[in-house]
């Protein structure tokens, strides 16, 4: 029986899986490196190794009532989109308001996690942790391993010809933190996912000339979605998960390219994607399209071969000179605490059911949290997992038997190369809801939405029709919270409250209806009248 | 007989009067204060008396189709929203191809500028100009005032109460040029025309706190419009003008308010303006709303008073600390080195026929030239006044009669009041089609579309649907220029240049109607069986 749990990392995971285990009436301990909690979101100007780097202006991409805790929704006057230092303040709140903090060995970080000896009946590790230069090993029913996927970068150098000789600078995005090294030069970004515009945008402020080169493009949108809304709440619903997964890829492929253009038209931009009929996870980016149209960023292919101060793309023959390449191509991840046969990574990819369990141990005491990279906020997902994990911790969940788990894993890999394509580190990408439903219904927290349409069909049309927040799995199973039902009625009211800040009563007299009939006919007549 | 034309500025006005004044064999004279042309748009770190001052990170609002010289069509690899030192650069470029810099005095003010004594006779000017401390006097037939309306700011400190005991600083907008002032500071940006939310936007990069405030509120809109097209190439066409100009005016207003609804709700932003039904010039902005959505400005009703380092708005009790003010309330004009007789600027009105030409004057010999604010660039409606002008002077064309010409300017300012409301300087506003085609019309230029329809049905087509550009203006008529047909034809392809930098060959295979459709009956489908 499982009771006391080791969780490596205080970061958005860790906090999570601590929550996780308290309510489980486990007995979690958590080894953070550092000093403080909150892991990625917590600023530093010095990179420390190991840990997730941020540069200074980092946004979420999710929107706050879409990535709150499911039963701690942001304060009311928060923005919509948090600027990093905002999410820390959320989740000092949190670990303050479930009182985590104190099961937090800080400045103690976890050298190895191997077997005990009597694992094969116990399912225990022994856990050698470091802490002000001691060593200190103990015993644990259970592990969480927290630490993420963004400490590593990926930098392959060998795949750009004549680097070597490039006389400017170069660094790999985890070096940025702000933008005045850009100061009067000509940037080059390699890359565009999110760090990647982010950075280019940014250096576009103080830089002479800024380019982004990216040989697959992707599509770019934007977090004021329709009609201002936040992306997320009118994308991220039940309803618009079921149509995207009850129609045709193709068809899928062909809706989200038609949504994307409505923007701005990725051909003319130079962003279309390579092959139109991936669908790749889209550029968050509010800022690109006006950057490129006002000759800020320039967009190019990939890049053919730097000279000593120039680059040349593909099919160019022209040089472009640069001071300083930033290189945006993402991440990789390692597990150096941990013995190769409990996680191989190979391809920057690891073989876990649900992306948390090697199916090979015998003993499922061992979980990997955070380890996806959904297109949503993280904070639903990594809490999922954390319930889901302590129920099997505690043998009140069933793992399926190996075969079972094998094929699903092995499905998922070949569905991703077939939607994503495998490059970078895209194998860890997932659609959001279908997974976090998934892991939802194992421990009985997913709504029925048909049932509750009988009980209640204002809640059920909000949580079908509506965006699919956090709230909605502490409606029923283990881990209820008596106040999901309010958090859902009035996430729109915690959504405008920061940004009504200027109210004017209504002052238009007119009908619009009558208008828009009398406005039809007297464009016709206008159209027939007027071409003289 | 006019001959010789005094000119003062060598702005864009002056540029185009200089011009005109060649094209119809006048002799131009072209006075202009500092030590180089461009006036505006020559971006100077220092701010010179009595005349515009940019910041450094000025765009160019109307792109570069709409903004280009009707016969100097911008270089294909300028981007389409234009830096100020792209615009200077394409100045430069125009006075250089059309030989104007030579009529240029340079480092030359005009210190005053007074009938002649046979003014009833001949419509001569003494012209009394200043370099190197020397006073020069000099006999003009006709006079071009080319000084525009940005150099004198407008800071009614008087309504603002308590500004007196704020121990912060404040200035108005005319005296910014960089963000480092905002450095860390909670600022407040007075005002939301183009210049206060450029400011807020860009202050929002570097300062804790930025908000705005407006009683008023706006429209905004993108740059980046439908499509991703640049918006005054799809909003300024002939056609969208008479759909404009048929319809009544709250169906217009409406759909207006639609349109303009579709980026985002602008009661959410807290940005709806006062009274829905005056249409105000939207304010042109690619970042506000996602600089609102992610907390970095804050939109505020009016200032009800400042305290010593805070400031209270209306219908609010709550202080906020602030430590800069910038009022971005906009420009006044006036004309020191004319007599008031010939031109009076009373509540910030000018009455001009035409906004050129003061009526009571007994011969048109003295004209104001780009004293308005249109809706589009001010290059095409400059070239044009100059074009009519120097036919006026020659007596090619005739002014009507006095009484006409005050009914037509008392109507206009009736008119202004209903639509836009006089306030600040919004008396310069016109639309701008309607009157770039009424200047065009009295010398002939303006293109008639039905009788072309019937000659060259393509070109009547792209000038009818497509863009009104300046080209359009030198398809007939006294200045005809036979690039004309061309420019407007390349047109697309000059836009689409700076920006399409990275080509793929389209991969798509399938076919888009048949998806559509059998898209359409798997939706239906689907939404049929997943409500579970």
């Amino acid at each position: 029986m499982v009771k006391t749990v080791a969780i490596v990392g205080a970061g958005v995971s860790g906090l999570a899986s601590i929550k996780s285990c308290l309510e489980e009436g486990l007995e979690p301990t958590c080894f953070e490196k550092s000093d403080d909690l909150g892991g990625l979101w917590r600023f530093t100007e010095h990179i420390e190794d190991g840990k997730p780097s941020l540069y200074k202006s980092v946004v979420s991409n999710a929107c706050k009532e879409m990535s709150a805790f499911s039963d701690f929704p942001y304060p009311e006057d928060f923005p919509n989109y948090l600027p990093n230092a905002k999410i820390f303040e959320y989740l000092k709140l949190y670990a303050q308001h479930f009182d985590l903090v104190k099961h937090i060995q800080f400045k103690t970080a976890v050298v190895s996690i191997k077997k005990h000896l009597d694992f094969s009946t116990t399912g225990q590790w022994n856990v050698i942790t470091e802490s002000n230069r001691k060593q200190e090993s103990s015993v644990f029913d259970a592990v969480m391993v927290c630490t993420g996927y963004l400490s590593e970068p990926f930098l392959p150098l060998e795949t750009f010809p004549g680097i070597k000789r490039f006389k400017g600078s170069y660094f790999h995005s985890r070096f940025y933190k702000h933008p005045h090294i850009f100061q009067g030069k000509r940037v080059l970004v390699v890359g565009m996912g999110n760090s990647g515009v982010d950075i280019a945008v940014e250096a576009s402020h103080m830089a002479e000339k800024v380019m982004i080169s990216t040989s697959r493009g992707a599509w770019a949108m934007s977090r004021v979605f329709d009609n201002g809304y936040p992306w997320d709440m009118v994308f991220l619903t039940r309803f618009m998960a079921l149509v995207r997964n009850s129609l045709p890829g193709p068809i899928v492929g062909w809706m989200i390219a038609n949504r994307m253009s409505q923007w701005f038209d990725h051909a003319n931009y130079g962003l279309i994607p390579e092959d139109r009929r991936v669908l790749r996870e889209p550029v968050l980016n509010d800022d690109l399209p006006s950057h490129i149209i006002t000759g800020k960023i320039t967009i190019r292919p990939k890049v053919q071969q730097f000279r000593e101060n120039s680059v040349i793309f593909q099919n160019s023959s022209e040089e472009e000179p640069i001071d300083i390449v930033v290189f945006a191509t993402g991440y990789t991840f390692s597990f150096p605490f941990l013995e190769e046969s409990l996680l191989k990574v190979e391809n920057r990819q690891a073989s876990l059911y649900k992306y948390i369990f090697n199916p090979h141990l015998k003993n499922p005491t061992l979980a990997i949290i955070g380890l996806i990279k959904p297109f949503c906020a993280v904070m639903p997902v990594v809490e999922l997992q954390g319930r889901w994990v302590t129920r099997v911790f505690k043998g009140l969940c069933q793992l399926p038997p190996v075969s079972t788990m094998m094929q699903e894993i092995n499905e998922k890999k070949q569905n991703k190369i077939h939607w994503f394509g495998v490059t970078f580190d895209e194998v860890l990408k997932t659609e959001c809801l279908e997974y976090v439903d998934s892991i939802a219904s194992f421990i009985g927290a997913k709504p029925n939405v048909l049932a509750l349409f009988f009980r209640d069909p204002k809640l059920a049309l909000k949580i079908f029709f509506g965006p699919c927040t956090n709230y909605h799995y502490r409606l029923t199973g283990p881990g209820k919270w008596d106040g999901a039902k309010n958090a859902i009625l009035t996430q729109w009211d915690r959504t405008l409250k920061p940004t009504r800040t200027r109210v004017i009563e209504d002052s238009s007299t007119f009908c619009p209806y009558l208008l828009k009939i009398f406005g039809l006919f007297a464009l016709f007549a206008a159209i027939f009248l007027g071409f003289q």
